[in-house]
C-alpha cells in the first residue's frame, strides 16, 4: 500500500471532542472516523486491524466447532417478548423503530433470542447436538453516555458464540474448550499475560459466569487479583462468601482497573424454558436444550491493544494485529533511491509481506513521526546513504536501535518474523 | 464440512409465508432464515456464497484503485440536513430512533453524506484527488412491502463505492473504469452475458445514470434492449427523445424483465457543493470536488444467480459462488466405504478443493436429493460398487451424467476446475 495512495492522512492536532486516549490516537493516525458520539467509521488502516482480530476469533472458534453464519440487526418485537426482554424497563439499550404498517421493530443489542429461534428450526432430536453457532455482529446499545472511544460504543462488531447442548456434562465439555480457544485468542492478539478469567455474575442457572479481563487503565471495570493463583474475581462479587469458597483471603488481593474484553455464560435450560426449544432425547423425552453464550467483543479489543501498548510517540500494534509489517519510507526524490525503494516494496509485496510503502514527498522527520504514530512494528528506510552502502536501515517500532542491515539480514527480519 | 456437524437441514416443505422462488429455495437448502418480512439471517452455506460474492467485487474494486472502509450504521440527523435528504418526504426509507437525550438519529440506507463528511477530513488540495473510497455495508431501509425474498429487503448487503476527482476529465476515466470492472464482477459470478449496462434516470448533473441489468423474470425491472448495437435503455427513460439520442429504433427493441445488480451515478458537484466539500487546485482556488457512486447489491446478486440458476431440482451455483466445490456422498455404512470416504475427504481438503461431506447415515437418496437441492457443482460417491470398481462416480450438477473415474481423472476434474 503506497502512502501516495492512501486517502487518510495523520494529524498531529488532538480530536477536539474526544477524551479517551484509544480514540484520539486512532483518529490523529486516520485509523477511525468519529460520526457520532460512540460511533465511529474504521478507515482502511483501522478496518485491516479489525479484520486481522476477526481472522484470530474465527480461526479458533472454528478449531473448536463453531459454524459461523450472520443474523440481522432488524429484529421483531414478538420475539424478545418471549423472554421478557423487549421491555425497555428489562433492556435499556434499545434502539426502537416502526415499519411504514406501525410494526415496532429493534435493532440488535444482542442477538440471543434470534439466534434460539433459528436453532430451534434445526434442532429435533438428540442427534441434532450439540450445535455451535456464532458470527461478528455490529451491535447497536443506546448507551447513555460513550466516553471511551472504541472500547464502548453505541454500534460495535462483537463475535457472539451460542452452544447447544444436551445436558449440563455436554455444555460443560464445550464451555471448557472455549476458555481455552479465548485464551489462545488473546495469547495471539498480544494481551494474553494481563488477561485473566474472571469470576462474574451469574444468572438464574449458576451463581457464577467467566470475564476475560485485561489490565488496562483505560477500563471501567475493578477486578481483584490473586497472581499466585491465578484466580481473579469481578468487584461485584468479591464478597466474603466468594472469596472463602474460591479459597483465597482478600489481603492477598490486587485490585486491579480492567478491560472486559470477553465473557462466557451458561443459561442452563431457562432461556430454551421460555422459548420452548426443546429435543426429543434417546428415551422419546422432550427435554430443554441447555444453551452458553460466548462474547469477544471485537472493536473494544482493538480499543484495549491501542491504549495498553501505545506509548508517547503513538499507537503500538502487536505483529498479529498490525495493519502493515513494515513501514517503508523513502527519503529525498533521488532517482535511484525512489527506484532502490519501489524495488524493495516489490520485493517484500512479492514475498507475502504487507508494507505500508511512504512514497510521498515530504521531509523525513513527517515520514518517521508517522511510522511511529502509526505504530508499524517495523520501519525500513531507503536513502542515498543506505544506497551507498549498500544496506538499508531497519528499526523495530519499540525496543530497538537502527540496524543497517543487508537485504538478506532484512528479509530474515522482516519475512514470517515471529512476534 | 461435515454434514452431521452442520447444523442446518434441508426441507421439501416450501415455507408457508415465502412467495419468491430464490427466499423458497435457499431456506429449503437451509442457506438463511427468514427473521421478518424482507430480513433473513444468513446461515454458514449462504454466509459463504455472500463471502465469495464479496472476495470477487473486493478483488476488482482494490484492482482499480478502491480503499475499503466501513462507515457506521447510526446516522445522526444533522448531517443528513445538509443535503435535505433527512426529510421523511424526500427520503422515505429512513429508520429513525432516538438517544436517551432525545436526539434523533438515523440508520444507514445509503451513505453518500457520511462518506462525504469523511473524505472533508482529508481532501483539502488537488494533490489529495482522486480518491475511491468503498465498503460493504449492511442497508437498513423500510420499504413499503418486501416480496422479493433477498433480492429486496428492509436489510442487505451492499457494496457502496465513491470517487472524488478534481474534475469531470478525472472523474470520467474512474467511471469508465468501473464499467469495466463491473463487467468483469459480473462476468466472473456468471451472469456476465445476461448483464447489460443500462441507460437510466439521471441526476441534476446529468442526463443518464447507467444501471447493471441481469435478464430475469423475478426482476422488478423493464428494459428496452437492442441486442446487435448491445444497448440497453430503462423503460423509465426510453422516451422517442432518448432512442433518437442513442441512434436505435424502437421496433428494433425487446422488452425483457430485468434486476439492477449495479448501478452508477456521476453526481457532479451538486453534493459537494451541498456539503461544502472542495479542495484547493494548482492556482489556489477554490473548486468543488467530482462525485460518483458505484452500488452492487451483494444479496441481491446472490438472489438474482439463485433465481436465474435454479432448475426443478433446486439451486445451482456458479464454481466461483458455491459454497463448497463438491458434495462427497458415502452410501451405507460399510466399513470399508467410510474409510475411503474419509479419505478422499482429506485428500480432496489437503488439496484445496472445499468439500461438503455427507457422511450422515441416511439413504442414499436423500443424499443425492440434497446435494441437487443445495446446488454444490460436483457430486461424488463412495459405495460398495464403486470401492469394488476401484473407482469413484462422478456428476457435474447440471450438463452431464454419472462417470466412473479413477482417483486421477476426478482429481482431475475437482482441482482447480475452471468453469
Amino acid at each position: 500500500m503506497r502512502r501516495s495512495k492512501l486517502f487518510t492522512k495523520t494529524t498531529k492536532n488532538l480530536p477536539a471532542d474526544e477524551t479517551s486516549r484509544n480514540a484520539q490516537l486512532l483518529i490523529q493516525a486516520g485509523f477511525i472516523h468519529k460520526e457520532m458520539a460512540g460511533v465511529y467509521a474504521y478507515l482502511p488502516l483501522g478496518l485491516r486491524v479489525i479484520e486481522r482480530i476477526k481472522a484470530i476469533v474465527r480461526e479458533e472458534m472454528n478449531a473448536i466447532g463453531g459454524e459461523e453464519l450472520i443474523m440481522s440487526s432488524l429484529q421483531p418485537k414478538e420475539l424478545w417478548e418471549t423472554t421478557g426482554r423487549w421491555d425497555d424497563e428489562v433492556v435499556d439499550v434499545w434502539f426502537k423503530s416502526a415499519l411504514k404498517n406501525g410494526t415496532e421493530v429493534g435493532f440488535g443489542w444482542s442477538h440471543e433470542e434470534a439466534i434460539v429461534e433459528t436453532m430451534k428450526q434445526y434442532v429435533s432430536s438428540y442427534k441434532d447436538l450439540p450445535a455451535y453457532a456464532y458470527q461478528f455482529q455490529t451491535k447497536l446499545r443506546n448507551e447513555l453516555r460513550a466516553k471511551s472511544g472504541i472500547m464502548r460504543g453505541r454500534e460495535f462488531v462483537m463475535k457472539d458464540m451460542y452452544s447447544c447442548s444436551t445436558d449440563a456434562d455436554q455444555h460443560e465439555a464445550f464451555y471448557q474448550a472455549t476458555i481455552e480457544a479465548y485464551n489462545r485468542v488473546f495469547e495471539r492478539v498480544g494481551i494474553g499475560s494481563d488477561t485473566y478469567v474472571t469470576f462474574a455474575s451469574g444468572g438464574a442457572f449458576t451463581q457464577f459466569s467467566h470475564e476475560f479481563q485485561t489490565i488496562c487503565d483505560a477500563g471501567e471495570d475493578i477486578i481483584y487479583l490473586h497472581r499466585g493463583k491465578n484466580i481473579a474475581v469481578n468487584e461485584e462479587v468479591s464478597d466474603d462468601a466468594t472469596l472463602a469458597k474460591l479459597g483465597i483471603a482478600r489481603d492477598e488481593l490486587e485490585k486491579v482497573k480492567t478491560a472486559e474484553v470477553g465473557n462466557i455464560f451458561n443459561f442452563g435450560t431457562q432461556k430454551s424454558e421460555d422459548m420452548d426449544f426443546a429435543f426429543t432425547n434417546e428415551q422419546g423425552e422432550k427435554q430443554f436444550v441447555h444453551l452458553g453464550s460466548y462474547g469477544i467483543g471485537i472493536t473494544r479489543l482493538m480499543g484495549v491493544v491501542a491504549e495498553k501498548f501505545a506509548d508517547d510517540k503513538g499507537l503500538v500494534w502487536p505483529l498479529a494485529l498490525a495493519p502493515c509489517t513494515v513501514y517503508l519510507a523513502s527519503l529525498g526524490t533521488d532517482a535511484k533511491v525512489v527506484a532502490e525503494a519501489d524495488r524493495l516494496y516489490d520485493l517484500l509485496t512479492d514475498r507475502g509481506v504487507s508494507v505500508l510503502y511512504d512514497d510521498r514527498d515530504v521531509r523525513p522527520g513527517q515520514k518517521f513521526a508517522d511510522a511511529e504514530l502509526m505504530g508499524i512494528p517495523y520501519r525500513v528506510v531507503v536513502s542515498e546513504k543506505t544506497l551507498a552502502a549498500g544496506r538499508f536501515e531497519f528499526q523495530p517500532r519499540v525496543g530497538g536501535e537502527p540496524q543497517q542491515l543487508t537485504e538478506d539480514a532484512l528479509l530474515q527480519n522482516v519475512v514470517s518474523p515471529s512476534q
